[in-house]
C-alpha cells in the first residue's frame, strides 16, 4: 500500500487494512467469494473483486454508468463503462472513422461534415463539452449533444443508435468555441465563444466599440441555440460584446431562467501574458427573458452570413458581471441551482458565489460600478471564497451536499463540505475540505454521474488527468491519457482503478445503463421490401446509380460495369434482421469504405476515376464465407465503352 | 459459475472452487491479499485479484506482455497490456487521426498516404497482419509491420517511438492483398495478393493463360520485399501465376528456406458459390532460392508501372502443391517449423502436413499430378486429420506442444496435442483434443505471446472474436469486438477477462514488456539550437515560410500575416525536454490540426483560404496556462496586402 503511505491518506488505508481483517473472518465471506454479485461485498470489503475463472458477460452485470467523454483532437465521443472502466463504444463524429462507418464517400456525413458558410468540408474537429439532454434539469437519455471547439459546431448524438444525426454550424466566428451548455429541460443550449474575433463589418459597426484588425482587441459572443421536439438544433440568437467566454451554465432551481459564463481575458489581451494582467476576472449573469425580449422589441441586426440569426448588442440584455479569481476555468453549478463554484486556475481560490444574495443586489440596484455599461456586483457581499489549493480546475457534485474541486498544479482533488442548506445535511463545517483525493498527475475535468444536474447520483468520481507519465508502461513519446475511477460515497475516498484512454477528453457525463440499455436500437427498421437490386445508366449526368443488398455472404449484385471517369451513386443496404451481423463495403484502391449494420441503408458516392477490375469486399468477418464475400466493379475506358457492357439482371 | 455449467467445462470450475477453497484456509492468504504483487496467488487462488484501493501505477507493474493489434477497417493499430486489457495506445498508419498527430496538413503523413502510382491520397485502410520483427524466428522488439488489404499497402512502425516510418506502395496489383509474414531474420517479408487482377498487358501476355477482363478468370501473384538494416522496405519480386493466396508462413527451423501459402479460390470463380465447387484447395510450397535463381537467371519481366520490380512466372520457380481441406484460411507453423497446420474454413477438418514428408516427395519427385503445371504431392503420404469442429480460422502454438484452433461455427478454441516429437513433451496421445475453451462468439483470430515463432512464450491465449452480441451492456445496432483473454498453462484453460475494442482486428501478436520498456524514447533527439523563430514571405510562390517554437504557454510567433490564398509552410518544434509535455496546433475554422511531442519538429502545409482572424491553439493542457496558449493568423486580402504588412521580430 506504499502509494498510499502518503500523509494525505495513510489514515485511510489504516482503516481500510482493519476493514479488510474484519471482513476475513466474517462468515459470509466465503459465499460471496464464489458467487460475486453486482454491488456483493467480497473479500477484504473489496467490492471490485471478479471471478476466476471469469464468467461470460460478467462486466455487462457489473455496469451502473455509461460514461461519455469527449475526445477532444480525437474528434469524437468515447463511450465506457462504470465501474468495468472498459471502452464500450465510439461515436465518430467530426473526424473521419470508416470503423464506424464514418466517411466522406457517405453522403449523408459528407453533408454534415461541409461548412454551410464556406463550403469547405473538415474532417478535423475538438470536441469538448458534452451534453446530455435533461427533463426538469435531470438526464432524460434522449440526446447528446457536443461541440467542437476549433470549428464552432455542434452534433447531436441519439442515444438509441449512438450515432451522430445532426451538425449545426454556428455562423459569424472563425473557431473558437468552448463551453457549452442546456437549460434544464433542453430547449435551449447555450454555447461561448472563447477566442475573440473580428466578425463582418455590419456587426463591428453596430458594436460600435475599438477593434482592430492587426493589433486587437477584438469582441466576441454568446448564442443559444433551440432544440425542437424531435432534437433538431437551429441557431436562436447571439449576445455580441467585448469580452470572450469560456464556461457556460445554464441555471435551475434557484437559478432557473438565467445563466452564467466567465471571461477569463477580461483584459481583451492578445497574448498569453497579457491575459494574466488583472488580479480579478468577471463571471456573468445573464437573464435568458431580457434576450428574448431584445429579439421581441426588435434589438439586434443580422449579418450578411446568417439573416436569420439574430445579432444583439451585450448591453440591450439585462447581464452583471461579479469578480471571480484571476483567470477562471471551472465554473459550475451545485445541484439546488443555488450556488455557483467557479475556479481561478493561475490562483489558489474557488470561491462560492450566492445567487440569491446576487439577486438580491441585482433588485436592490446595488452595484459597485460598470464596465462597458454592465453593471458590477459587490463580491464581498454575495461570495466567500476557499483557499483550497494550486490550480483550480474544474467542479463537480455529489448528492450529499459536497463538492469536488480538481488542481492541476497540486495534483489531487478536494472534497469540500458545501455550506448555505447542505450544511445540515452532511454535519460538516461548511465550505471546509474534508479530504483529499491524490491524482495523477494533473487533473483537468471531473465526472461524477449525474454531476452538473440537480440530482446527481454521486457513489463515483472519474478524474481526467491531464498529464499520465509513468503510470503505464511506457509508450513512445506520445503518452496516453488516465482516467481515474475512485469511489466518493466514503471518505476517505479510495481509487478503484485507472484506466488509459487515447488523448485527450475534456469533460464526460454519466448516466445510469438502465435509462440507456432498454431504448437501445439493435436493429435498423428497414423500408419493406427493400429496393431491387439494379445498375441504371444516366448518360447526361456520367452517373452509375447502383442499388445493392449485402446479406451473408453475397453482394448483389456481384459484380457491375462502368465508364471510366463517371460517379458512382451507390444505395447499399443491409437485409440482415440478425443483432450483431454488420457488413463493411470497401472498394479496393479507391478511398472507400463503409459500414452498414443490420436493415440500414447508406449512400455511397464516389468517382470511378481509373480503368480497371476493382474488387469490393465486407469488411466485417461475419460468416465462414466471409472471405468470399465480394464482388467487382469493372471499369471500362470511355472510348471503349459501348451500352453493350452495361450492367444486366441475370 | 453459471457459465461454466456447460458439459464442456463442468469439471473444471469444481477443481477451481476447490482450490478456492483450500487457499482459504491457507495461512498466507491474509498476507498476499493485503500486499498483491506481479504473479502472486491471492484470494481464491485469483492471481487477477487486484488491491482496493488501488494503487498508483499498479498495473503497469501487472503488465506482461504488449499486445499489438491491427485494427481492420479502422485503419491502424491498437497496442494494450496483457493482462490488463487495457488499451495503452494506438499508431496511426493509413488512417487520420489527429490525436496522435496524423493528418494531411502534415507534410510527411500525406507523402505516405499518397499512392506513388496513382498519385491518389487514399486516408482510409484494413489493416491486417501484424509482424513483429525477428531474429533467429525469435521477436527481437526492433519493428513492427502491418499490410493494409484494400490498398496493398505495408508501413513500418518504430518500436522506439511507437510510431509509423514507412509506408510501401505495392505496384501492378489493383488492392486486395491479404497474407503478410516475416522471414527468421527480417531480411524478407512475403505477401499474398487475395483478390484475383487484371494487371497491365504485358504482365498479362507474360503469363500467357486465359485470362478475361469482363468475366474472369484473372490471375494473381505472392511477393518479396527487402528490408534493409535500418528498417527500409523495398519491393523485391513478384511471382505471378493462376491462382489468388490468402495466409503465408515464411518457414523457419525445419522449414528454412521455404515459404507456404493458401489460396482457398483453386476454382478460379468470381463469385462466392463458385469459390466453394472443389472439395478441396492448395497449400503450396515455395522454395526461396529458386526465385533468387530466377532473377540471376533474368528468368522476369518489369512492368510500366514498376520497372525495378521484377514480374516472375510462377512455373519459373519451385513451387509444389499440397490438397488442403476445403477454402482454407488459417495457416501456421508449429515451432519447430516442421508441421504446417491449416484448417479448412468450411469443413471440420484441421490439417497437419508434415514438411518433413514434404521434401521427401519433393525429393523423389513423387507427385500425384500436376495443374497449371504444379506438381502436387499426396496428401495421404504427408498429412494427417484432425476432425476437430465446424469453421476452424486460425491456429496459434505455445511451447508446451499443444495448439490453438479456433472455431467460428462451434465459438470455441481447441487445445490439440501436437504429435512427432512434441508427444514426448506432453505425452498426450498425438494430435488429439485436450481442451476446449468457450468463446463467445465466432472466432477469427488468435494471440499467443510470441505464437507464431520458434519459441512461444505461452501462459496466455488471446480469442479475438468476430461477434461480441450481448457480451457488454447494449450500445446501438453496430456492436463492440469481444477480446478475451485465457490462462493457457493449465487445463482447463480458465477465462480471465473480456475486453470490448473497437472494430475490428484481425491479427494481433504480443512481445514481453521488457523487450519494449528498456528502448522506449520517452523525448524527441531536437536538433540543437532550434530554428530561430521567423517568418518569410516568397512573392514567386506566393508561400510564407513561418518557422514557430511550442513550449508551456507560447507559440513563437503569437500572430502572423499572410495575404490571402497564400500558402503556408509551417515548422513547428516543440522546445519542451519533459517527458509527456505534448503540445497540440490547431487552426480554427480551418481543417490543420497536428500534435507535436516534446523535442519533435513538424512540417505542416495549407492554404490560407480566406481573409480573417483565425486563432491557433495548443491542443494539449499542458499547464495551467493552457487556454491562453494560442496565436492569430491574420489573413489580409491580396488587394490589400503591402510588405508593411509583413511580420516582423519585435
Amino acid at each position: 500500500m506504499k502509494a498510499f503511505e502518503s500523509k494525505k491518506s495513510g489514515r485511510g488505508s489504516k482503516i481500510v487494512v482493519l476493514v479488510i481483517l474484519v471482513a476475513i473472518v466474517g462468515a459470509g465471506f466465503v459465499v460471496s467469494t464464489l458467487t460475486p454479485a453486482k454491488g456483493a461485498i467480497g473479500v477484504g470489503d473489496n467490492p471490485y473483486t471478479r471471478p476466476y475463472p471469469m464468467k461470460h458477460g460478467y462486466w455487462k452485470h457489473q455496469e451502473e454508468f455509461y460514461a461519455f467523454a469527449s475526445g477532444g483532437q480525437q474528434g469524437g465521443i468515447y463511450v465506457y463503462g462504470i465501474p468495468s472502466m472498459k471502452l464500450l463504444s465510439e461515436i465518430p463524429i467530426f473526424n473521419i472513422d470508416p470503423a464506424w462507418g464514418w466517411t466522406l464517400a457517405n453522403k449523408e456525413v459528407k453533408e454534415m461534415l461541409t461548412d454551410p458558410y464556406t463550403g469547405e468540408v473538415v474532417t478535423t474537429g475538438d470536441t469538448h463539452h458534452t451534453i446530455l439532454s435533461r427533463k426538469d434539469a435531470k438526464y432524460d437519455g434522449r440526446w447528446l449533444f457536443v461541440n467542437d471547439k476549433k470549428s464552432a459546431r455542434m452534433a447531436r448524438m441519439d442515444l438509441d443508435t449512438f450515432r451522430t444525426k445532426q451538425i449545426l454550424w454556428l455562423p459569424n466566428v472563425n473557431g473558437g468555441m468552448h463551453g457549452f451548455h442546456s437549460g434544464p429541460n433542453t430547449k435551449l443550449l447555450v454555447g461561448n465563444v472563447e477566442f475573440e474575433g473580428y466578425p463582418e463589418k455590419k456587426i463591428r459597426d453596430y458594436l460600435n466599440i475599438p477593434i482592430d484588425k492587426l493589433k486587437g482587441p477584438y469582441v466576441s459572443c454568446v448564442f443559444g441555440v433551440e432544440v425542437a421536439e424531435d432534437g433538431t438544433m437551429k441557431n436562436k440568437w447571439q449576445v455580441w460584446g467585448p469580452w470572450q467566454y469560456d464556461m457556460v451554465r445554464v441555471g435551475w432551481g434557484a437559478m432557473d431562467g438565467w445563466f452564467i459564463n466567465t471571461a477569463y481575458n477580461t483584459e481583451r489581451s492578445v497574448n498569453t501574458v497579457g491575459m494574466f494582467k488583472r488580479p480579478e476576472d468577471y463571471v456573468f449573469f445573464w437573464n435568458i427573458a431580457s434576450i428574448e425580449k431584445a429579439i421581441a422589441d426588435k434589438k439586434y441586426i443580422t449579418s450578411d452570413e446568417a439573416p436569420d440569426v439574430p445579432v444583439i448588442r451585450w448591453k440591450d440584455v439585462e447581464c452583471y458581471a461579479a469578480p471571480c479569481p484571476l483567470n477562471p476555468h471551472g465554473l459550475d453549478l451545485e445541484p439546488s441551482g443555488r450556488f455557483a463554484i467557479v475556479g481561478g486556475k493561475a490562483t489558489t481560490i474557488v470561491r462560492h458565489i450566492d445567487f440569491l444574495k446576487v439577486k438580491a443586489e441585482i433588485d436592490a440596484k446595488n452595484f459597485v460600478g460598470e464596465e462597458f455599461g454592465i453593471p458590477i456586483i459587490s463580491g464581498d457581499k454575495t461570495s466567500g471564497d476557499i483557499d483550497a489549493g494550486l490550480g483550480p480546475t474544474h467542479i463537480e457534485f455529489d448528492n450529499e451536499g459536497y463538492l469536488y474541486a480538481g488542481f492541476f498544479v497540486d495534483s489531487d482533488v478536494k472534497k469540500i463540505a458545501m455550506g448555505g442548506p447542505w450544511t445540515k445535511k452532511h454535519g460538516k463545517e461548511p465550505w471546509s475540505i474534508v479530504d483529499t483525493i491524490p491524482a495523477h498527475y494533473s487533473v483537468g475535468h471531473l465526472l461524477v454521474p449525474g454531476g452538473d444536474t440537480a440530482e446527481p447520483y454521486g457513489k463515483y468520481l472519474v478524474i481526467m488527468n491531464k498529464l499520465t507519465k509513468d503510470t503505464f508502461p511506457p509508450h513512445g513519446p506520445l503518452v496516453t491519457e488516465c482516467h481515474e475511477l475512485v469511489r466518493i460515497d466514503q471518505t476517505p475516498c479510495p481509487l478503484i482503478d485507472q484506466m488509459p484512454l487515447p488523448p485527450e477528453t475534456h469533460y464526460a457525463q454519466a448516466i445510469p445503463v438502465e435509462m440507456i440499455a432498454k431504448k437501445t436500437k439493435f436493429i435498423y427498421d428497414m423500408k419493406l421490401p427493400p429496393k431491387k437490386p439494379n445498375v441504371v445508366y444516366d448518360y447526361g449526368k456520367k452517373e452509375v446509380h447502383v442499388v445493392m443488398t449485402a446479406v451473408r455472404s453475397f453482394f448483389i449484385p456481384d459484380s457491375f460495369t462502368v465508364p471510366e471517369g463517371w460517379k458512382v451513386n451507390l444505395t447499399l443496404t443491409n437485409v440482415e434482421q440478425s443483432y450483431d451481423i454488420s457488413h463493411g463495403w470497401a472498394l479496393c484502391d479507391h478511398d472507400v469504405m463503409e459500414s452498414i449494420d443490420p436493415g440500414e441503408t447508406k449512400e455511397i458516392v464516389y468517382t470511378a476515376s481509373r480503368e480497371g477490375v476493382f474488387w469490393y469486399y465486407c469488411l466485417w468477418f461475419c460468416s465462414e464465407l466471409h472471405l468470399e464475400m465480394r464482388g467487382r466493379m469493372i471499369v471500362i475506358p470511355e472510348k471503349e465503352w459501348s451500352r453493350d457492357l452495361e450492367w444486366k439482371a441475370k
